[in-house]
């Protein structure tokens, strides 16, 4: 793990770290780690795995179980399952679909999950964070006010997607609440090794394995890897599945999780992003290492 | 095997068979057949699984491990492998990405393949032909000339598509050429135990395993895969992965091609279709098959 | 002029009230007035022409010729002069032309004159109500609060298109005081008498007729007449100029107002709305009067 | 005249000679020229006004008057009179709209148009061959057919558009019939001061003055000139009103056409083009032209 690491390092250079709030511009972009977590419980870790960074999008998954076990199959009359073909942030799609995003892993699909949660918890943000922390086995989860309060100061276009939204009275609590809720669940901050423990039971059937416990049922695992698989990686998700062959997630922190069927969890981190908004360093990584193991699902 | 088509046999009233073309408006609505191939070399069929239909865009896969073979990763620049998220014919996202189409699932790719395929041999109708009835192991596959010129005398939309990569300089060949090449590969018909069969090298890792044969590398019959995973079902592709979990590819004759990685290959056939261009009872099928064999890729 | 309004009174049963927030859906929608106030200083009026009605879009216009006047040419690298080609309150092409809007009388294009105002006026809102009131002569010009408390409700499409801009950086206000701002605009209310008359700055080359004040400047009288050619009347805008042939802008309260240069200005009146968002009696009747007096000016 | 000629002359440097065809391309980019001619049967020239071009676009209007006479209003079913707020050759809101054109101006209506003439004349090139000869009153008119030639091998674009309107069954005529057709108008050649002349019908409601002949109703010449105001120039179709305020009409061989009603036509030339595809000194003079002499319509 270290030498695929170690192979891929030098690449951060060819990427640009995420400008558009200062929070994330000032972290370190030299700096990167990869995870393995396993369903037989092991943990191991490579280079700066145990850093924690902003996990900013990943952190759509774990809003996404949450709204699943809250709303049932009812979720799906609001946000549908099908790849965009657009960018993760794009206003148009959304307008042509009458408020209805393309899927939760989007930005209006995360902004929606969000609307889902403040309105079924009464406190949605702490409920994220228990959540996310239970999953991890670790209380040292952490939410980074700086970076939520700086995403906040710079959220007009998500507020734009939400507002649309609610035009086609498809957000039910106030846009502002939304918007704090998602803001806040972006500014959760993980490391490598912690997040890769933290989704073991997308890769074991719904179940955590660590604790047996049940996080939601086998067939939504399977629908949310199913998800991952089309749409993950933002608009090189395609690209992803062509060349890696795994259900993953990618944040702008620059985290990349991938999920291994029946076998474990890959997280990969390095901030500079490629064109797509994947972090280039974490892309590579994963691609050897999916590689090098036989991952592929396909 | 028969329970399942049985119990879904009465939706086909629940669908519309195409009827662009006159030659597909006149199929029973209610014939129906479904047949599994493994790698093992087993064929079992149910119901009329041994009729012949038209295969038509079932046969962008044939097409595509033709032109991939011959090209290798050259294909890539001129045919990405993102999902469309648009109607599998659309020309929007064709102009916004200057003539380079999203997949080569899509018209708009399968028809960039065929200029490929046009461009790098000498009788390419004749050639993909031959090609799969070597697949299939049976020379009683044909062209049905019927359905070759119904489509030909209709394919004003697919003539736009192409004149429209043409005029980004993404065709070499002549447009009436190409249009003749896609709309003959369309007309092939095969049965559902027939197709099965000759998409067994998918299942398993680009090797018939009749022959032992390699058909195409093990890398390419995953990246295949992973395109049909993400695309293959037009823009229902992400349903279809969500709810079956499959790779699979459909064609308007109504047929339902499902691969299932180190196992075999499902294909269901009923020509009634939904609004996105899938077999209504074909859908059913396979997606009860593959919950009942636990099939699912995620 | 009566015999016009009688001959068209009847077809508001065509149209449908704006609905959209209840304080204009509950506007009887068989009122109907006209009135034309010509250079000369004659104002004269048929039907219910001296009856309030909000003026919702029109107000565009005011709006428009304040932030030309106080910040001049600059004012057009935030805003285009293109028509739009797509419905008024669209969000995909503020997304395309990367948040400039086509033109200042779509929603999105006001919504930047308004952030001009809130901008460069201490207290906005007063200062166009004003504005209106000395152009139309007439203190008794009001703002009605029901509408725009109303439409402040019901404004998440206007939100949008303001975050969207403010994303581009082309909104420097907060995004609620352009809100609040736009639609207190949109809440004047005035008569067919009192917007004809308050207009006539247009078709007298910037100069207000009966005050020899100048408005505006004589080139920016031709450019706003300009602007209202070819976008003054929504998505029907080609139509307009195709079949009447004049300067216009409607609003969704149900009021048409036509500038014929150098002669008058013609306005009409009636609630229900065709497709486009323009009243059906209204533009009938100006359709009429247009040919009746020859007044086109192609 | 000339003074305004030799003003700008040298901002000839500004433009690019349009270059997607061989025959265009070879154009002297430093010829300018203009003529007016008058509704009293006046015409004068400036630098190379009686220097033939290719007139390309402004052809439009030829078809354009010979399909309104031929099918009446008829033809408004089958193309609308819509601004197009997108690129003269846009593919996109075409497909948005079913194959309808937005306006008769932009490259797909005028196909549209083409159709027309071909399904309704026996002879059609030669029939607008005519009728353009008649309208200048001069029999040198020519068609080039070296332009021809070359506009027909690079025609792929409005191939596609074409088949596409076919695909909506709004194509009456063999597609490359419809083609030769357009593509023989695109070539007809003419000086500055035979397309002024030519297109006084337009600025006299209708009648040639010089010959008294009605060339199309009084209605219909209003008609065409607000199609041109609000379509005429491209994406710049907005600002041209904004800025000159007449009705006009320009061709990528580097014409620009201007109608002043009740006065005559302005026609100026120069090859090289500006980013909307009009002539960056064509537009200078007329703009200078216009407002020196008043003749803004707004």
């Amino acid at each position: 793990m270290s030498n695929v690491l170690n192979k891929h390092r030098a690449k951060y250079l060819e990427g640009k770290t995420a400008n558009y709030i200062p929070a994330l511009a000032q972290v370190n972009p030299s700096l990167a780690g990869v995870a393995i977590a396993t369903i037989d419980g092991d943990v191991v870790g490579a280079g700066d795995s145990r850093v924690p960074f902003s996990i900013q999008s990943v952190s759509k998954i774990f809003g996404l179980v949450m709204a699943m076990n809250r709303l049932g199959d009812d979720l799906w009359q609001r946000v549908h399952m099908e790849p965009s073909g657009q960018a993760f942030n794009s206003i148009i799609q959304l307008e042509w679909e009458k408020g209805i995003p393309r899927n939760p892993v989007i930005n209006a699909g995360a902004l929606l999950v969000a609307d889902v949660l403040v309105s079924h918890y009464s406190a949605s943000k702490l409920a994220v964070l228990n959540y996310v922390r239970r999953l991890a086995d670790d209380e040292s989860v952490f939410i980074d006010n700086a970076v939520f309060e700086s995403e906040l100061k710079h959220g007009s276009r998500n507020a734009a997607l939400t507002y649309l939204m609610k035009s086609f009275d498809n957000i039910e609590a106030s846009v502002p609440e939304v918007l704090d809720h998602y803001f806040t669940q972006c500014a959760i901050t993980m490391s490598c090794e912690q997040l890769a423990k933290s989704m073991l039971f997308l890769a074991n059937k719904g179940k955590n394995p660590c604790t047996g416990e049940r996080v939601c049922s086998k067939k939504d695992a399977h629908r949310i890897n199913a998800i991952l698989s089309t749409s993950g990686m933002y608009d090189q998700s395609g690209e992803f599945a062509f060349s890696v062959g795994l259900p993953a997630k990618s944040g702008v922190g620059g985290a990349i999780v991938a999920i291994v069927p029946n076998y474990g969890v890959i997280c990969a981190w390095s901030p500079p992003l490629n064109g797509f908004g994947n972090s280039v360093v974490g892309k590579h990584i994963i691609a050897d290492l999916a590689e090098e193991l036989g991952l592929s699902i396909y």
